[in-house]
């Protein structure tokens, strides 16, 4: 386990999707917001925040692995399972010396625990009686994991250190911007995929098949990424809550709601759409709440820019939609970008009341009104990036409801 | 927030999947693991062992939800965000009283956190003093979950029950076995999509597209679902790894080796299959690797059944192995089912060294003998059901290297 800070690296390795002066950057304020909390080492286990420090990228969450920031060296450290640790020589920039393969007795044992394993890989570095940061809230930091390094590193101070790396992220740089566009190139091509497969008759089943299949295809020019989030695409009483998906056994018929939140994705780095689609004569009301949606969408969008905050960007869509009757009792948007399942919004910024963050250029928001009553849903959102001057549709795409007979 | 026991559900809705014996079976199951274990209240928020107790199903598990049983009710609770109650109704044989909708605030709150709302939920029940089992070490139990209830629940007992649902799980019912049958058809038909895509000249993502879509569209009778793991499907060098995916801007080209770890799933359970496929001439020491792989799992396969345990079935495989020269330094297999991301492992019986678990009819285990070399990989699996008698495969698909011109 020598080697630490030994080997510098002065040129990024052919296959990586960013340059050195980028990791580096990264890298720098990520330690910025350490140093400002008083963090002297970050254990990073969320697969986004480790890729975005060392371009590693692999199916591997489902097991412990994580990465190591300590403010003493510029080199972080993966760990991981051995049968990946190839994937990381091939997919991140640091050196052999950095990477670390725990045997595979480690992996789900009931007698021992992959943080032992750490906490000892924490000792031979002199890292044991830090102050060390840990995403305690996040997905892949279990409460096991806590108690555990707890138990085996008790010189050192356990602080919570959740989305300290998910808001370094909220604000994109030139090459992520140019990653998101492409993203959102590849998510038009998506909705456009789903609207056109969409018909009375059609199996929910085969035209969510289309859709995965335009996600991972991408455009002539490159490829799509896995999607952190599935195709969301319910239909008729489906409609009524969030967050189901197709009827895989279910036809489409005349009279159906169907709404589509879908997305592109680009190394990771994602554009989510919402869109909504009708098949047959819509009722009435349901074109009302269409078009106040739209028309407070529209208004909302020409108030966000820099300087604002994200509360008052709630507070302008909820007077927007004060007169038509419509509520949206929940946040109406987040932060998003470079992320992995089960989630592409990073955890920080929420168009909410009481959120007070200050947009700035380069922060990257999915402005996401949904509409879910008692009888159906409706859901038209926008992926928008903060400019100098105001923000920036990702997407160019209808803001309607989507009529199919 | 009364109605806590007041309605009884003597039939099923129509929607469901299974009847109210298979969900009556499951709640006396993990009721009986409870008492063994002394944990009178049981807080499960894996989504898959949500879905296992209660049916509920959507992409909702990246906010905090659980289901909470207890011994004194055969009615579990149902927690999650409020504009995800309606799919719990929708997907669920719970009764409206039964389920809890949380507000929007507490979504990744920086004030609050949504245990506080599942802590007074608990109080309200008069659950709040007893021995509480939690799923410690799983993906959605987070150290600052376990930290908030620690601190609201002063007089309860805080008991780690990582893993008790999955182990209830491991023997599957006539009605899952059939389930995960169609799913078996689901992946082979995926498996031969992969097969027939993949050509020199062809783009990693166009096969990869193929693939994705097989996964959903399914079979002719019954639409697949989404899986727990995206196709696994690397080529050339990134196949002496496990875990990575398609290169999203390559092209297959002569000489690639290729490995397939794909699944078909129905209603969230799976199929898993590995093959491996080479373009064009393979080389000798492939051919003899894929050689001594091929007939060691055949011949472990054929000692695979019930009585044996989990160990000796790995000692077989490496028995079988042993003059190759082939080493495989991992498990070599798992017990699968009813999951979501990201993993269609159960986290329970495991194919290796000191796991003493007793092989019996109804589980279900991937036999997975994967090997990662230096310059390639190799992979050749086959999910297992345990018979009376020994084990059958879920699918027959011809157990060799494929090879392509």
């Amino acid at each position: 386990m020598n080697g630490w800070k030994r080997k510098e690296v002065s040129t990024m390795p052919e296959k990586m999707i960013f340059s050195k002066t980028e990791y580096d950057r990264r890298i720098r304020h990520t330690k910025e917001q350490m140093d400002r909390q008083g963090i002297e080492v970050m254990v990073v286990v969320d697969p986004a925040n480790m890729n975005y420090l060392t371009g590693y990228d692999g199916w591997s969450f489902y097991v412990h692995q994580g990465v190591i920031l300590s403010l003493d060296s510029d080199l972080p450290l993966w760990f991981g399972r051995q049968q990946d640790a190839n994937g990381a020589r091939l997919t991140t920039w640091l050196p052999d010396e950095s990477i670390f393969g725990y045997p595979d007795e480690y992996v789900q044992s009931r007698y021992t625990h992959t943080m032992r394993y750490v906490a000892q890989l924490l000792r031979d570095r002199g890292l044991a009686e830090k102050r060390l940061g840990l995403e305690m809230d996040g997905y892949w930091f279990s409460a096991r994991m806590y108690l555990t390094l707890q138990e085996e590193l008790t010189r050192a101070t356990l602080l919570d250190a959740t989305n300290l790396v998910n808001w370094v992220k909220i604000v994109k740089s030139e090459p992520e911007i140019a990653c998101m566009r492409q993203a959102s190139r590849i998510c038009k091509k998506v909705m456009r995929t789903a609207i056109e497969a969409i018909a009375p008759g059609v199996w929910e089943k085969d035209a969510a098949a289309m859709v995965s299949a335009a996600q991972i295809a991408g455009t002539d020019g490159y490829g799509g990424a896995p999607p952190a989030i599935f195709p969301i695409m319910p239909s008729a009483e489906r409609t009524t809550t969030a967050h189901l998906t197709y009827d895989p056994d279910r036809q489409y018929s005349r009279g159906d709601v169907v709404l589509l939140e879908l997305c592109g994705a680009r190394h990771r780095y994602h554009a989510p759409l919402s869109r909504t689609l009708f098949l047959g004569d819509p009722p009435d009301d349901l074109l009302k709440t269409a078009e106040g949606v739209v028309t407070g969408l529209q208004k909302t969008l020409d108030f966000i820019g820099p300087g604002v905050t994200a509360e008052e960007v709630e507070a302008r869509w909820r007077a927007a939609i004060a007169h038509t009757g419509v509520v949206k009792p929940s946040r109406v948007g987040y932060s998003y970008g470079l992320n992995y399942v089960p989630d592409w919004g990073e955890h920080t910024l929420s168009l909410r009341p009481g959120d007070k963050t200050v947009l700035e250029p380069g922060m990257t928001i999915h402005f996401m009104p949904g509409i879910w009553l008692d009888s159906y849903g409706f859901e038209c959102s926008e992926p928008v990036l903060i400019t100098e001057s105001g923000c920036e549709k990702f997407i160019e795409f209808p803001q309607q409801l989507f009529v199919k007979h």
